[in-house]
């Protein structure tokens, strides 16, 4: 049986290359994807996400675009990681699909409340900006979702946005707070685990060996998206932070974690956004994400790169 | 030459490791001892020092009672890990020697102020209420010191105390926060590189193998001192936080680190007290301290081995 | 010309006093009732608007409801000061004409889409949690309101709700914020304005004096509303806050205030919520908002009574 | 029976006017003047206090410095209001009396230890610098204070300095909330009970006709102190602050208030140094201070006065 999912993305070469890994997956069936402003504007995410598809061949897959910016605080964008376009590393066609009518957080709600209680499976890629929006306008929608995973946050491997904060909740901390503690179980994939699975040479190459558009397309996306991580932190390569997400979903063996507590960070400038995780268990604080540290590495690229030759 | 030196401190079994350490080491010369109240109160802490400086035959280093209580925050003690007596562990006898009169603030000012410039080095082992009231006191102290060398502070090992916080700050954030903009130069020891330094079964035997009272007491208190990161953490032993302040005054090379910007968080009770340090230098802050990661381990031992043989 | 307003409410005896003046009023074309949860729960406000609808024989006006909960704060009612219905004082029939099928902010959103640019007002008389959350749905509509005129805040006459903050700011200070912020033009009426303008015998014996239904309930909700406080503050009668706003739109010239920059105050839980408003100037801060400080008590009251009597 | 008394102060022509009160006061034994850094830097505070002894010929006064900043922030100071040497308005002679060699906080420590329990009374007319880090260095000590009796604050009449505080309170915040958690009976003279004494026209006419150095003084810095009140409040006159605390101390019969909770708020920018008064009592926080808000204004024009045609 399949699991029904929806996207929430911001694409980002990470994200393009989870949404391809779950187009390639028949366990998933993607319900729709939500676009929202983060690494890039909506304009431009909403633009990915279509690029992604048609790439994929899937011009059937429903497009939502969603909110334009965070719930209180001002857009911070990502372009010196993503590039421009969000999506630099190669030149693709302009998208022609057309993207539907409805606002990605109408489109959340009416189907959370269509769908069967506990089916359906939200899987953010992004600040969580549309998520936040949908359960306020619609509380009742909460007790539907079946489980949150969701790219974002960090403990030990803190500070690839500010000293303390991940990018996704750091762009909108307060939608960040409503879902962690909206009480739907949570899976949260930090910068802890996706840095445990770097790209690298040969990885990337077996992108490459596909020899299909959709691997010559990740293949330099990936070579783009490593530039950064390399100057950073000196590393060989670059976490392909999104595609976990998708990955526990179909191999939550290659993943370990603690289920504890994680709370949001709101009230400081100083460390804004951070996700404050008891991995130690040092508070009473009652345990609502399981959070994960490690990934086979071997085990998530060959998934990925097997799925990848499906498309 | 030796190095001037004041220790302040709250011990606890590392200070107390670290200050004998200090007393054993030729190129230092302990000007004084100011006690604090962190671990355990400060009744006990000026107990502990004097049991201390006793066990080492140091009846003449001079040692002064300084804040019982943080600048803004009610006091939080740590018995839990340091057990009732904050040296528990072995028994030793009560110490006869007498703390000076003065107040530990008031030696600190006035040695500063007689010492020149640039020759007296700070080392706090615990949280920093004295030296923080001594800058607030008299200002014209701060250009004076050489530098501070602290133990305290976390960055990829969060989470010793609260999810976010290492204790010394956790329990004067604000004495940390002046101490930390104080533009004294300052080498901090923080959770990072003391957990890379544990306790083994044969590092306590090489201390008990003195066969001294001194090996003797240093290998109980770590005995002692084990059981809490072994519970906590599952590892293997416990590291020896505050010698590894000393053993930076006498061999830096055994360490490595990042000068780097390193705030201290005091807005938020979720973070209050996070060294939220710029490790990967993804902000504009100026550097203000040399914030150390790393640690050779065997070099350490061997070193603080060696050095308590002499006593 | 008639100018288009829409009330967003959380009845409440001084919103349906609001509601009824607004009605009784041929300068006025009330467009639509949001309703959003404050004083009452939302099932209670929505049920209120109705009721006083029905009361006014305006069952065509269009009641929408909205948020049920602030955007990130749990949801604070205020029964104690408005009674178990938030409408006691006198029983009036159940109401039979039906809520609106769609969601107040998308009411807001698709009205303020097809008016034409700055002709409509938006008049909150509650917490800001339905006209944030639109401004946040849907940006391109807040250059498109003409200006919102709210009941909230306080900075003189602090302390209806916490020593700071003034109820209907208090439960939503995001929401507040959010609005503060937009660059929309505000008058807002404070509790400056409305304790200036109290209920008295006489005043209330007018109302009674109309002899009829409307002119009797608005006496015993006021007679209700009074003892709130009379108890609290030893006045001998108590402010009729939101029809002060409906005032405003029909004689401006009653009030008396100043265009200075109001802030809201969402960092700190002992001052949550508070209208921090430079009526010194003593910042640099941009005005933002028309702070009014002055009624003429008499020519509102006497406004009110003539208006009332229409119905 | 005399009662002592210890002024804090930060002279300031108001500051200078309590403490010629004090001294025309055969009521009050004044043991000591301390200095701290606020309307002016300390240098120029002892220096006025000193010239405000001389001028009463009252060169036996201890005057001592303290504090030269704030504990936590950085010090403000207000030339806008008092002129740049804080006590412009007349020129008077240089100072040749001594300060003593003791600081200011060790001498409110000694003092308070060796004066009997209960018996001395603080009048701190500044930034409470001093006082909170005396309390903090000698914990033992703030039981035996009688009473602190201290101009600072606004609660309905906020706003002299930011929108929210009033300067003293503004200027060392985290000072004002230890001595506000401090335990100690308060008496808290805030700009709510000192704008209700304003200067006038007659009221300086009688201080310059006198006829004494003291007179003229007076008048002359009441005049100067007034144009500040004028220009920013259109008033007719300004408040003298500080005489009222000294004024409290003689004729508490000339002042109304309540004894109600008093927070201090630390945590927000934006509200930073209010002091949130629980005037109507909405909250279950436990009263700590005797907040004033009324004063009888020709009853202390009358007292000051006349006391000051003793000098």
């Amino acid at each position: 049986m399949t699991r029904k999912i929806i996207i929430d993305t911001d694409p980002g070469q990470d994200d393009a290359v989870a949404i391809l890994l779950a187009l390639a997956s028949p366990e998933l069936e993607v319900l729709g994807i939500t676009c929202v402003a983060g690494n890039v504007p909506l304009a431009l995410t909403t633009k990915n996400a279509r690029i992604v598809c048609e790439l994929a061949g899937r011009r059937d897959v429903k497009i939502f675009a969603g909110c334009d910016r965070p719930l209180l605080r001002p857009l911070v964008t990502a372009e010196y990681v993503h590039g421009k376009t969000g999506l630099d590393g190669i030149a693709l066609p302009e998208p022609t699909m057309a993207l539907q009518d409805r606002h990605a957080v109408d489109f959340l709600i009416e189907t959370l409340r269509a769908e069967a209680p506990g089916t359906v499976t939200l899987c953010p890629l992004g600040p969580l900006t549309n998520i936040a929006t949908a359960f306020r306008r619609a509380p009742e929608i909460v007790s539907k979702v079946e489980r949150i995973v969701l790219m974002g946050g960090a403990y030990f491997e803190v500070g690839n946005t500010t000293p303390a904060a991940e990018f996704n909740i750091y762009v909108d901390p307060q939608a960040a707070e409503i879902v962690f503690k909206s009480g739907v179980p949570l899976v949260v994939v930090p910068l802890d685990a996706t840095h445990k699975a770097l790209t690298t040479r040969p990885r990337i190459a077996a992108f490459r060996a596909l020899n299909t558009p959709v691997g010559a397309a990740v293949a330099s996306w990936t070579d783009f998206f490593e530039r950064f991580d390399r100057a950073k932190y000196g590393s060989e390569g670059a976490p392909l932070h999104d595609p976990c997400v998708i990955a526990w979903l179909l191999r939550p063996d290659l993943f370990e974690g603690r289920f504890i507590n994680v709370e949001i960070e709101t009230q400081s400038e100083l460390t804004m956004g951070m996700t404050v995780a008891d991995w130690w268990r040092v508070t009473p604080r009652e345990p609502n994400a399981l959070f994960l540290r490690d990934i086979d590495a071997e085990g998530f690229y060959s998934l990925l790169t097997e799925r990848l030759s499906r498309l």
